[in-house]
This record gives C-alpha cells, structure tokens and sequence, in this order.
C-alpha cells in the first residue's frame, strides 16, 4: 500500500462533483479506510472490497494505484468505458524493451501502452483532455521535466551533461515495512540512492528526449531526506551560447504565468520544499552559476500532491471535461 | 508575528463566503504576505497596512492575533458593528483579578470583558452566535475541556487530583527567534516547561469550575515535543463511586455523536497527533487504567487548528449565521 | 537485532580493558559488523559466527542482546564460568509466575532465576559485584526506580496513585521492520501506546514493592516521540504527611550526591532528554506541583545507554572488579 | 555562540592528556558552562571568565572560536608561545584581498596571515606540526577537499565543471537565534541557500587551486537539511581522457588506506551522514555516472567534528607532539 493511495481520498474529500463510490483492497479487503488510516475516519466512505468483488457499473472512472508489473492485466481486463488514471509506471515508458530492460518484466499490455498518454498536465493538457488511460508521471520526473522541457524545446539549454541532484522525502517509497525506511534509520541523516539506477531515469529521459527531438541521457542522483513529503530537484545546466539566465526566467515566465499550479518565483527567490507541502502547487526559479555559462535550476513538489495525487485529480478533471484546478484548493500545511 | 495568523489565511482559501480585505501587521506593514509566508504566495491577497491606517468601511468581521496585553485597547477602538474573534489570552478570563495575576498587567478594558463569551465551540454554541466579541480558547485548554466539561456536568469525574499531562508541538510558541526554540535546540528530545506555571492554567480552571459549579484545582504539566504542529492531553482522574470506564464513554458518546469536528474513537483505539493534522478534528478515548477507580482520557488535536485559528473560523461562522464547518473540510495530512 | 547490541560494541572500543573476542549472529552470522551497522566499519572485529559455531574458550564475559523467551535456554547451556549480563527481559521478574503471565511463556531456568541479580546499578551495586548472572533492568523501569526508590524507601511519598506519564524515542522498539516504526508514521506526531498492559509494569512494580516491603501498583502510560533516543519519566505522586518538596529534594540530592551518571539537577533546573543523548546518565529533578501536597518527579536517560548498555557496561566492570565508570566516558552528544 | 565551542569540551572531556584551565566568554562571563549548556553540567571546568580577565600564564594552546572579523585582532594579541587553532574564517584565505572581498571587512593582521597554515590535517599534516598558527578549515571546503584534492593533484578529473551539490545540518548555522533557524522553519523541508555568494567558496577554490597549479572555479551550491549535524557534498566531476572510475577508487585507497579518519569505503557502498555523527571520520566513495566519462564523488562528514573540533583537536595533537588520534576515539553515535 502506497500512501498516494489515500492522498487521493484526501484530495477528493473536497472534491464537488466526484465522490468515491467503491475502493478496491489486497490483504486489507473488508475492512474500513478509517480501520488502516485512521486519519480518514471522519469521511463517511464505502468499506473496501477484493478487486474480484469489484462492482464497476456504478464507476465512471478509476484511480489505479497499484504496484508496477500487476497494473497491466489488471486495465486491460477493466470495463472499456472507465476513464483511467494509472498512477504504478506501467504505462509510462513508451518504449517496450525499455520498460522490460529497467522494470524486468515483460510488458504484458502493449496494445494498451499505444493508447496511453502520459500525464504531465502542463505539457501535455490537450492530449490529456481526450485520453482514455492516462500514465501519471512520476514524482522526480514531474519535478524535473516541469522546467527542463520549456527551456529545452525553446532551445535555451545544452543537451549534454544535465546534472541533476535530487532530494526526496521519504514518503515516495510507500508504505512498506522496510528496515532502511524505520524512524531511526532515516531521523537526522541524509545518503544517495540509486545511484545511476534509479527507475526514473528513462522516463525522465524520454521526456527530455521528446522535447528536442534527440537522444537525451542525464545524469540523475537522488537523496533520502529526514522528511515524509517534499521533493527538490537542483538541474546543474549549460546555457546555449549566447544565452542568458534572463533568457531562461523570460521563458519559463511566459510558460506559465498562466497557470495555477506551476509557479516561478521573483527572480532571486529560492524555493523550499515546505512552501508546497499538502498542496499541487510546484515552485521553481532559475540561478546564474558561479561558472560563467551555467545556470542552476531548481523545482520544488510535493512528491505525494503534484508528485502523484495531485496531478493524477488535475488529469481526470480534464479527462471528464472539468476545469483541472476543480478539488485541487488545499493551500500548503506550513509549519 | 504567530504561525496561526496565517493559518486562519490558509484556511479562508477555502471559504466560499468569507473573502480577505484587509490584513493589518506592524513592522511588516507594506509588504505582501507572500513576501512573509512563501508558501501562501499563490493567494492573490492585498498587501498589509499598519493598523493606524486600517479603513475598516468594508469589512464585517476581524480576526485579532495580536500578543495578549495589546489586545484591549485596540479591540476597544475598533468600529462597534465588527464582529470579532480574539485570538489572544486578553479576554479570556472572566476574573479580572486573575488576569491581572497571571499575566502580570492590568486589564485595560473591563467593561469589554463582561462582554466577550468563552469560545468552546461545542461547549457554548449558543453564547457565541449571538456575541460580538467572541474570546477564542487556548490550545491546550480545547484539548482538555473537550473531554472533561461533559464528564464533570454529569459528575462522573471525581474534581481533586486531575493530573493532566499534556505535549504540545513547538509551532504553539510562534514565530519569535528565540534560541530555545531553534531546530538545533528542539529535534531529537523533549522536556517539560512551565510546571505549574503555564498561563493556560487560571483558563483551564475556569472551565472545569464553570462545569462543576465549585473551585477546581488541576495538575497541569506541559512537555515540548519534537514536531512542529500537535498536542496531545492525557489526562489521569480518578472516576466517582461506582462509576465505570463505560461510563464515561457513553457519556462522551452522547455528547459528541452529533459533532462533526469532535470525534471519539471506537474502543480501544489509541487517538494520535498526526490523524488530525491541519484538520479541526479533536479525537480522543477513554481507557481503564490499571489502578482500580482510575481512568486515562486522551484527546488530541491540531494546536493551530482546533486549538486556534480552525475553532476561530468556526466561531465567526457562527456568529455570522453560517453552518460552522463552511470552509473547514480540510482533511488531516498524514504523513 | 535490537539497537543496544551495536550500542555495546560503540561503548566497548573506548574501553581500556575490555576486547570483543565474538560476537554471534543469527541469520547475519558470517557477515562483518560493518556490513550490518556500517557505522561501526572503522572498528577492527572479528566476523559474526553463528552461536552454534560460537567458542568461549577465550571469554570472559557476555553481553546476551537475545529477545525475551529465547534468553533462558541459552544461558542455562553456556559455560559455568562466564560473567553474564542479559538485556532482555527474562531474568528480571523473580516471581515466575508473574513472568509467564506478562511475556505469555513458561521459564524455561526457573534455579538460574534466583541465582539472577536485577543489575540497578546504584540501588543493587553490592549483590551486582557478586554476581554472575544479572538481569540488566528495562529502560523505563530504569528511569522510574532511580528517582522513586530512595524516596519510597524513606517513606517519603504515599505508595497509591503514583501516576507515570512516560515518553520514549522509536529506538527502544528495536530495528525490526514494522509498518508502525517507519518514518513517515513517527515523525511529527506521538501517541500512547501499550496503555495498562506494557511489560514494563511488573519490572516496575516488583521494584517500588520491594522498596516499600509491600504490594505496590501504578499507573504507567507510554508515550511513542518522534525522535530515535532519549526517555522522560514524569511521575505524579503524593508526599506523605507532612513532608515538602524540599525534603524529597535533600533525600536524592544525599542518595545521589557521590554518583557519577545519576545527577539531581539544581533547584528548579528541568531535565532534557538531549541533554544525556549517547551517555550514560540519568539527570533527575523534583517539582512542588501546583495542587498543595503534590509532587512532580521528573527524570531523563538515553534508553540505548544508561537504559540499555550502558548500564549494563557499568553492571559488568562491577562483576568483573572494574571501577564502575570504565569506558563509559563518553559525553551527551548535543545537538 | 557557536556549537563547536562546546563540541571541543566534549571532545576533550576524553582527552588524556589535554584539560581546560579557561573558557572565554562575553555576554555569558561568570556562568559555568553547564547553566549555557546543561548537557556539559557533568563535567567539573571553571566558570568562563572574560577575555579581558584571562590569564594565560598557565595555558599551552588555545582553541579559538570566535566569530570572523574579531579574531584577527585578538589572536595577534595573544602571548607569543601559545599555539593557536582558530576555527573563524579570518586566517583561511592566504589573499588578503579575497577575504575583503567575500568578508567585506580589512584585514587586521595580515602578518600574521603569512604565518598561518591551513589545517586540512591529512593534506598539510608536516606543515601542521610545525604550525604555531592553524587556520581551522570550514566544514564544506573539508568535505570537498578531501576527496577532490588527491585526484586534481594526480590529474585524473578535469578542473573546468566541477560542480558541487552539498547539504548541511543546521548546527553549521550556530546558536543565534535566528526566525530561519526556528525548528518549525526547518523540519520536514529543505532548501538551497547562498547560491554562488556562500563564504566557504574562495575557499574550496583556494585548496583545489593550489591542487592543480592553477585556478579553479566551482560551481557550489549548498542546501540547509531538516538535521542538526551531518554533511555530505555530492560532487559530479569529469574524468581526464582515457580514465576510469576504477583509476579514480585506486587513487583514493592509495591516499586514503593508513589514514584513521579518512575512509574508503568498499566498491558501491554508499556513504550516510548518520553513519558518522559525532565522530572525526569521513568516509567517501566514487560511482561512475551515467553520462560517459563522469563520475560522481561523494563524502559524508560531522560539520561540527570532521568539519570543526574534531579536525581542530586532530590538528593540535600534531602542534604539541602527539599522536594525532588521541581523544578523538568517539564512535558514531547511530542512531
């Protein structure tokens, strides 16, 4: 069980037109989400059931939030007229040998993987808006690809060596009782991870690959932080020649001053993770590098909001034709 | 400058009738909140004026968070048809005495004082949607009379020897650079502070008096936790003759089944700090303690939330006619 | 595999005395210290055996770190002249039936229990310099019975409704992979737990009993913190007739006046719990409550050392005709 | 105040050879240390006199741990036999200009400038000896430092891109009380700060300039984590034509292997800030990257012992002729 999983309910809590008509459940099937999350307790909501008990005829749409390598059967074998938001990566690498090389398993929906679009709702709200199956992005893609794909497709930034150092809460590995993730092993220290492995990599590529329209390879270390939510992506780039670190502010500015959730801070003011906690909201900004032709960005999310939940509601209002921002008004918890 | 100032912001983010006019502040005047608090920088709000230059035409209703001892008189000069929660201990204590004792000043506007009315939601809902100035509780004595006003009235708690032990998170301290309260000084341990000093005793006293009609004198002992927002009570009394733990859970069953925002758990389930995260909610339950006679009350809440800013909206509306939970379905964030 | 082993072998390389020949392991046996607690690698020790394989010829002495229930048997079949110090529970409790009603378990060396010394250093420093087998006491009830002791035996507190409002960092729940252990369920909030029913209780009371020479009972609640180490005991009792505050404060400060790691602090002086993090003492204090007749008793450890290994270093220098404070030099680490 | 002031009295609370006759002060003359920091009250030390009142008639050596810009006057004014380690910035930059320029302060003693040597103890350990001056380094220029130099040194890295992403616990910060540094500011988020302005960055440059023999400029941007202690730098560097990440290991073990407190650790072991806290070590480890050609460098390091005191006593252990191990036999305190 992954805690997106009922940041979802959270979030629909306030939702005006949809409501949770059934939850599916493994071990925990017949028991109350108040009974496994008792901070839910006060929503008056259906016990779960086994997903062979599901009763779909009374759904319009599904949230998947199921582990990777179980999710393709299980959307394959769902009622064609569901709209679908999958938040596992299973549909999110468009290249099959690619998820079978990172995820080793075979990809078991391929037909499906054509009709997939992948979520990040900015770039892609058009194709969005007429999906059927949407792959949310991940929560290090979404930070990263958030400002490197306006920046790339408009030309401004160097292909080779984007260094990017990521840092994490510690709420994106789920709820499973691992040591490493314990209190005591996390409390007041920080290590890298996964380093050069991590499963993000290819979608994180693929993205920057499609923005320019060649074969893009980052370099990507992520960081455990003593926190639960939160996620910073610090994006060590070339400036193409000639361009400047106003360039770069002017692009992202007119990127999306428009938009709600994606927010570009005054020049010279520096995002913090705790500034978006709770809420669908990704701040970014952009810095002039020490080294002369450098520019540092960075992008802050919460890993569980915009990282996951968040956005996967943004999808679906636009999938069912509502404006995205519909449910989405929880402002950042802070302190 | 306190951090429920601007959790009362947070929270009318989401009020579909209540919109922000004006928002008054000292040394800060002039600047925009999203300058002082980044995280609400997504709120298009009007910056702040000093109060001298406050023009209260347009507006209905003032939330006062301003530091006990400068309350009075401000709260005495403002226009007659405001409707006001005082976020402050100024006008909390009916006896004029004790305030002065307690907090050490004279009272500066005692005929105010006989008018404002105690703001425990639950408590005297009646009394508050007819005041004009409602005086808005402390945190910890939310906590604490939530569960013991109901069980005292029916006379099932004896009234000597109440020890309360109570944990509070360090965002009650507000936003004072004070060495004490660095991260440095409060991760990673705890301690007690204020025994038998804490100036929410003369308030908790007061209620508990009120609801037994004789003088009662409590045991109260705060501890300063390692997290910035919760607070739990946990409070050990002794039961009447032939009073049982059952009891008291059907009388606290009775009190509060009706109550949206006052939930006690099913038997034996353990209340926590972070499932009321960011909520309004106060969970609490009742156990059998191990001495014969004896039973262990525990209650939490969110001591900015229910114990400040979220009982305050739930004041105002109140006494502006409104269903009391428009604008407070912010569900718990966990984890 | 519980945090206070590592804690032992953290304590040892400062020992000018004492060398670790062996340790033994379960399904880690053949594996480096370092692998497994990779803070430890810069420490030169011989590979885990499996303790079948284990060989005492060369030892002295052991620390047994084996859970409650499996510590019985194994000490009864280890050679006749070892020194041994055992952390777990199954050797404190000298009634057997008591044992098996608490820990659900039959004892399985009832003769090595009344040979078994409860290793409460400065209570039992005598029977501990003669032993050879001691039951190293529970972290609570080390924090417990250092203050209460000496006041109970001199009579100086009534021995019904001592109340013991209790608070642990994570780490005493040892490193086992629990879902309620992780970071993201601990961190930013607390709870009760064990409420009534923690097998602590009868450690405790057998301890106060013997103190008093009759039957005590009491009313103990622990409390989780989000933090990895530190314990606060903050007891609620009565003084006897006639007796002040001061007078219990003159019978801990002559108790504990020549003791090194148990520290009465000065008059009015709160305890912290991060201010003995890493060491091996106990800092106490005693408060003149607020209802007239009552005392607050509050007292502070870090629960891996002076409740843990600490101690039991301290207990094993005394058995082995060591000064007691031998290789236990090390210093709180604050922050 | 700065925290690794008393970070060396508790270093030197073990010492067997060095005791404290005086303790400076200025605000705070005439207290004991342990009424400023209570976790020390154990310890029996003179209560701190001010500087005007020090008699240093019976004093071999002086740690100084005043803030920069003070301390050149003062350490010029020091008796001429006293050896010196100074852990303020003001004698680290041998260009006197470059410290006007990021210090924006004269520079008061810029004879004594050219006598000072720079205390990075492995790299200068032979001038050190000699020092009758040490210049302390800042706690990320060691982290850095350590590993960067013996690669730059024996040209295996490119010096053109070097680009630092480093993260540091609040106690770097000091004791001021500071709305920034407020534990609600702080937990559960991160942030970057100092972006290309941070102090320690001539410094960096100093030590790498000197390195290769020509000057360097980083990129280095810091983040500010939700911990007290603890820094890792993630460093992303080039390798030089035709080398590998295996030439890169090699030469750290060649450089590294007889060192005490500098660690290699094994092939693909990840270094944790936690698995050093409290102690003198840093451990490191290379990973080739993604990108061909790169490699990634890590190293984790306790900003208030590596990076201050405990580099401080190492280095005055060498001043006067000791092994320079000695008092420095802490293990890391996990967790």
């Amino acid at each position: 069980m992954v805690y997106f999983t009922y940041e979802i309910v959270r979030l629909l809590a306030n939702h005006p037109h949809f409501g949770i008509t059934m939850m599916t459940a493994d071990r925990k099937a017949g028991r109350s989400i108040g009974s496994v999350f008792p901070h839910l307790m006060a929503q008056d909501l259906p016990a779960m059931v086994a997903i062979k008990d599901a009763d779909f005829s009374d759904v319009d749409a599904v949230f998947c939030c199921l582990p990777h390598g179980t999710t393709q059967e299980i959307i394959k074998s769902l009622p064609k007229q569901l709209k679908i938001v999958d938040l596992s990566a299973d549909f999110r690498l468009r290249n099959i040998d690619e998820y079978e090389e990172w995820y080793g398993l075979p990809h078991k929906a391929p037909e499906l993987q054509k009709e997939a679009v992948y979520g990040l709702t900015e770039v892609s709200r058009d194709q969005i808006r007429n999906a059927r199956l949407v792959a949310n992005p991940g929560c290090y893609p979404t930070s990263i690809q958030l400002p490197l794909v306006p920046l790339i497709k408009a030309g401004l930034i160097e292909l080779r060596n984007i260094i990017i150092d990521a840092k994490s809460g510690v709420s994106g590995a789920g709820r499973g009782a691992k040591e490493a993730n314990l209190y005591t092993e996390i409390s007041e220290g920080l290590h890298s991870y996964g380093i050069t492995k991590h499963r993000h990599v290819p979608e994180i590529e693929q993205g920057l690959s499609d923005a320019s329209h060649s074969k893009v390879t980052v370099s990507f270390t992520p960081h455990l932080m003593p926190m639960s939510r939160g996620m910073q992506s610090t994006i060590y780039v070339e400036m193409a020649p000639g361009v400047t670190i106003d360039d770069l502010y002017q692009k992202l500015l007119s990127t999306y001053e428009d938009e709600e959730f994606v927010r570009l801070l005054e020049k010279g003011a520096i995002p913090h993770t705790r500034h978006v906690r709770g809420s669908n909201y990704c701040f970014m900004n952009v810095f002039q590098d020490r080294i002369p032709g450098r520019a540092i960005i960075i992008s802050v999310i919460d890993n569980l909001v915009k990282g996951a939940s968040g956005q996967a509601l943004q999808n679906l209002n636009l999938m069912l034709g509502f404006p995205e921002n519909i449910g989405l008004n929880y402002q950042p918890l802070f302190p």
